[in-house]
């Protein structure tokens, strides 16, 4: 049987019965789409995703873009891939009809971007990368650098990119020094070098346009002096697109991702290079933590999508392979059966599955916040839509980034010998999950981010909406007779209370205590987090309807797994947060 | 500073004053041998993996074997690589002087041989396979066999390999099909398909010799008709090397240990393939299983090697490279710091150094566990050695393999973006990691041996000598004054209720209640005895002697550092096991 990538079923029951897809369509910001309408956008997002961009991916990751006299040649096929994707209109799914877009919801392109991305990443980031820069434009550029550079960007016909990492800088972007010099006509010129930029060269658009950080002469030191500059490969001189003195000066190796070059760009070695300013001066951190929001959660759709489709890959494996007999077989010579059968084999099974689903359920939800935060029409519920959001982005792109490689290592495991070849893909998505882990904030800056900002935002407001959407989740179990997951709720409660342990330390000043065991308190509030997305998908399997009874039976079961494996690890893991454990905090440097 | 692959003060304190290495020479056997001749061999080993060949694993990672015509080219420096490391002595190093070696005690040519393969593991893995080949012929061939194979193989002029798995069979040995005919001048013809051989073509000896299993005609079905055969690539006839009929038919695409390739076999495709019995009849998996021991002692100190030549670098690297600044820090145009002073960043190097210490202490104990089963003078001592021994075998052999590859990862989390490339090294450790819980039994394997067979072995015997070495530890560290130590007490005792209860239902004839759980057992079992490992190193430390107290405070963080965040999720794992929890094991084959 072919790879699904992710079932069909899976994705409509979770926008169907467990998000509520019809409420967000009856949105008047939706009023276009029908459930029908999305059904045809999903529907063909399938189709590509399965009929034309997975059977590439082997191919496209074997056989690696080129680098010669400072220009990137992708795969052959990159590029009519990439046309198929812009026709779906996969670049502005969910733009306003203002600027060429479908007015989809969130929740719907994020469900047929996810099958895209397990088909074939590499394609699929140089829409998102394109999509991400164009909103910066479309949010913060005036009329003239929309007209110039967003409408191509959305229509496909130009690129974008995302140019934020120096040498000498890496995760720490108060350090920026790429600098930018005012000029008479507006513009400015540009002078710096930017690494890992994915896409920074290529050669299946007219033009690639870098939405850059630099500093303008005589801009204060750190964060706030930063300024977002699009700055394009080819600028425009009567008519005419000429070379703008942007140079791809490296490729780097990367593990994974093979399909897309990460570069080394030298903006102005020549010192003809400009940029356009967009927004406004030193507010370019701002304007691109605006962005952050998607570019994260498009992160953590990658991780969930390349679990997903190895998790696919390694239960297709499962059931076909044959290998060995009952442990309570006799007879040497009876067949062999499938491994599937084998306790260990269904236990790494059911954990990816828990990991896939619940994250994917996780990421779809945050999609939903998403839509509701821009478009509910009560203004509180738009408040709280996106306070509960900001609260989840940094799980949502780190729970798949850790959990999904756990996912992907077990897929590897399930495909024993054969999976520590290339001859399966197992392993080739099991190196482009590695990434996710690292790029967009690091997911020890994640932590950093969930526990010193999100959680502790707003005197805790978020974390009460948070909690009280778990408690909803609770009485919906309750509701059924299902009183088995009171677990979830005293977790909830112990991670409340560790919050406001760990805020006061922060209040009184000890940021450093605070915030010490940043990464356990990323790892117990993710593993609530998808106790509650698999409770959530157990309640709707509970409720039943026209579905195939094995989904709700595996709904129901990663559930179970879920809650017996993962949960009860908690209550450990928070309790040695407050305790202020200091074995590695406080070790003198000398002795590692 | 150049990578230490392993420290030498780290090695002498734990030969010296963790293990007792003076204990071990004192036996009779090793009358040989004194401190300093072991410091020779050590210092020797030292040498030649820092100075040879270290430098030569990067371009050997990168320019891969060739394959044409049937014949496997190694990489050009594999040669002369491979006879350096003969000439240490490294094929018999630890065998008796009747054979050629050096009769140095395990626990001395293990530590020796961990800095080879932190140091180049493809060049040392033919080695290692040679030396357990050899060991089959020395231990159940007879004088012939012995004379016409064994001598060549530890003289380093031929190669050995082990040639078990078959494409229809994977890990379930019992289905093994080759087939050995036997002929009137006592040898066999053999038929048959072998996969994943590693070292099994090559050209930088004069010979290559499999030991592999098949079956002889009219052997009865299953484990019990299996034998052991010497089968090699050339076989002589009148004082000639000639074909013997065993063609290299492909090299598998692996996705790590780059430089030894993993070849599959064809034995007999013209029908003129001869092999020589080892051994008894139908004794082959017994024979196999008896040299199973220091094969799977060598993946564990793979594994370890791997996590700790790729902990070093990342260590290196975190001390070196300037990024951010502390949480406190309030000028921007303040110098950024080294990335070792962020918290998280220390996290990421105590937890490797506490599983690369751990583990490292566990693979050296189990070598002098090694020496005194077969050469301690009290017989109860050598029985209770070999007991304790076999039970640690499979946990010294996955922990490093599940919790090595962890600390892998995090070394290239340390790297950040550079670590996703291959232009560091990070990277390429990891993928080597992850074969290791794959070959010479998956962690499954190992996790139903440990359960399974190891540790209900004699009516609980093992796991009680296991208790008591615990136990001295528990008692040394008091005798220091430390009573914070009573946790792992508490987790001993709640293994040994939790293991007689897995017993009593394996007892009653419901082997899958018993071993559901296998590798959460497994996982158990593995924290437990780290922690030990670690409360040794910590003890001695405590002792306190003539080393550097970075070393002594290193070793008490680790252990703080396991003992707070490993052991406290012992008794959860342990519970949830007793619970019989059944989410995967009983889950419908549809619902996944």
């Amino acid at each position: 049987m072919a790879n699904p990538l992710i079932p069909d079923e899976l994705i409509d029951f979770l926008l169907d019965d467990v998000l509520g897809l019809d409420r967000v369509l009856a949105l008047p910001a939706f009023a276009a789409h029908t459930r029908e309408t999305c059904a045809l956008f999903l529907d063909s997002a399938r189709r590509v995703a399965r009929g034309v961009l997975f059977p590439a991916y082997e191919e496209m990751n074997r056989d690696l873009p080129r680098f010669a006299d400072g220009r990137v040649h992708l795969h052959p096929r990159m590029g009519g891939l990439y046309r198929q994707i812009v026709d779906l209109g996969i670049l502005s799914a969910s733009r306003p009809e203002e600027v060429g877009g479908a007015m989809l919801p969130m929740t719907v392109t994020a469900a047929g971007s996810a099958y895209l991305m397990a088909a074939n990443l590499g394609v699929v980031a140089i829409a998102g990368l394109t999509t991400g820069a164009a909103r910066l434009i479309e949010s913060f550029g005036d009329r003239d650098l929309r007209d110039r550079f967003m409408t191509r960007m959305y229509a496909g016909e130009w690129s974008g990119t995302m140019a934020l990492t120096e040498p000498q800088a890496g995760s720490s972007l108060s350090d920026v020094q790429t600098r930018a010099a005012p000029q008479p006509d507006g513009s400015y010129r540009i002078r710096g070098t930017k690494i890992f930029i994915s896409g920074g060269e290529q050669d299946i658009t007219d033009n690639i346009v870098h939405l850059t950080l630099a500093r303008i002469d005589g801009a204060p030191d750190g964060i706030k002096g930063v300024s977002l500059f699009a700055i394009p490969k080819l600028r425009e001189e009567q008519d005419r697109l000429v070379d703008n003195d942007v140079a791809c000066t490296s490729v780097f190796k990367k593990i994974g991702w093979k399909a897309l070059p990460s570069v080394q760009l030298a903006f102005g070695e020549r010192g003809d290079c400009r940029g356009w300013l967009v927004g406004q001066p030193h507010q370019g951190i701002r304007h691109m933590f605006q962005m952050m929001n998607d570019a994260r959660l498009m992160v953590g759709l990658n991780g969930i999508a390349s679990a997903s489709v190895a998790y696919q890959e390694a239960l297709g494996y499962a059931r076909d392979r044959p290998q060995g007999r009952p442990l309570s077989a006799r007879d040497p010579s009876a067949p062999q059966i499938p491994i599937i059968e084998h306790a260990d084999v269904r236990r790494m099974l059911l954990r990816q599955k828990a990991i896939v689903e619940g994250g994917l359920g996780l990421l779809l939800r945050a999609a939903t916040l998403t839509d509701m935060a821009e478009h509910a029409t009560d203004p509180r519920e738009r408040e709280e839509a996106a306070l509960l959001l900001d609260l989840l982005i940094p799980v949502a792109k780190t729970f798949p980034a850790e959990y999904g490689f756990e996912a992907n290592t077990l897929a590897i495991q399930v495909h024993g010998g054969y999976g520590y070849t290339s001859e399966f893909l197992a392993e080739a998505w099991w190196r482009d999950q590695k990434l996710n882990s690292i790029h967009e904030g690091t997911s020890g800056i994640q932590a950093m981010d969930l526990l010193g900002r999100k959680a502790v935002a707003r005197g805790g407001e978020p974390l009460r909406l948070f909690a009280r959407a778990v408690g909803e989740t609770l009485a919906a179990a309750r509701a059924l007779g299902d009183d088995t997951h009171a677990a979830l709720g005293a977790a909830l409660d112990d991670l409340v209370r560790t919050t406001t342990a760990l805020g006061m330390k922060g209040m009184s000043g000890d940021a450093d205590a605070m915030l010490r065991h940043a990464a356990d308190y990323m790892d117990a509030f993710s593993i609530i987090a998808i106790a509650w997305q698999l409770l959530a998908h157990a309640v709707a399997a509970g409720r039943g309807g026209r579905r195939p009874a094995a989904l709700y039976q595996g709904a129901t079961r990663a559930c179970d797994y879920w809650f017996a494996t993962e949960l009860p690890h908690v209550a450990v893991t928070l309790e040695r947060i407050r305790s202020g454990e200091a074995s590695f905090a406080e070790a003198p440097l000398d002795c590692f």
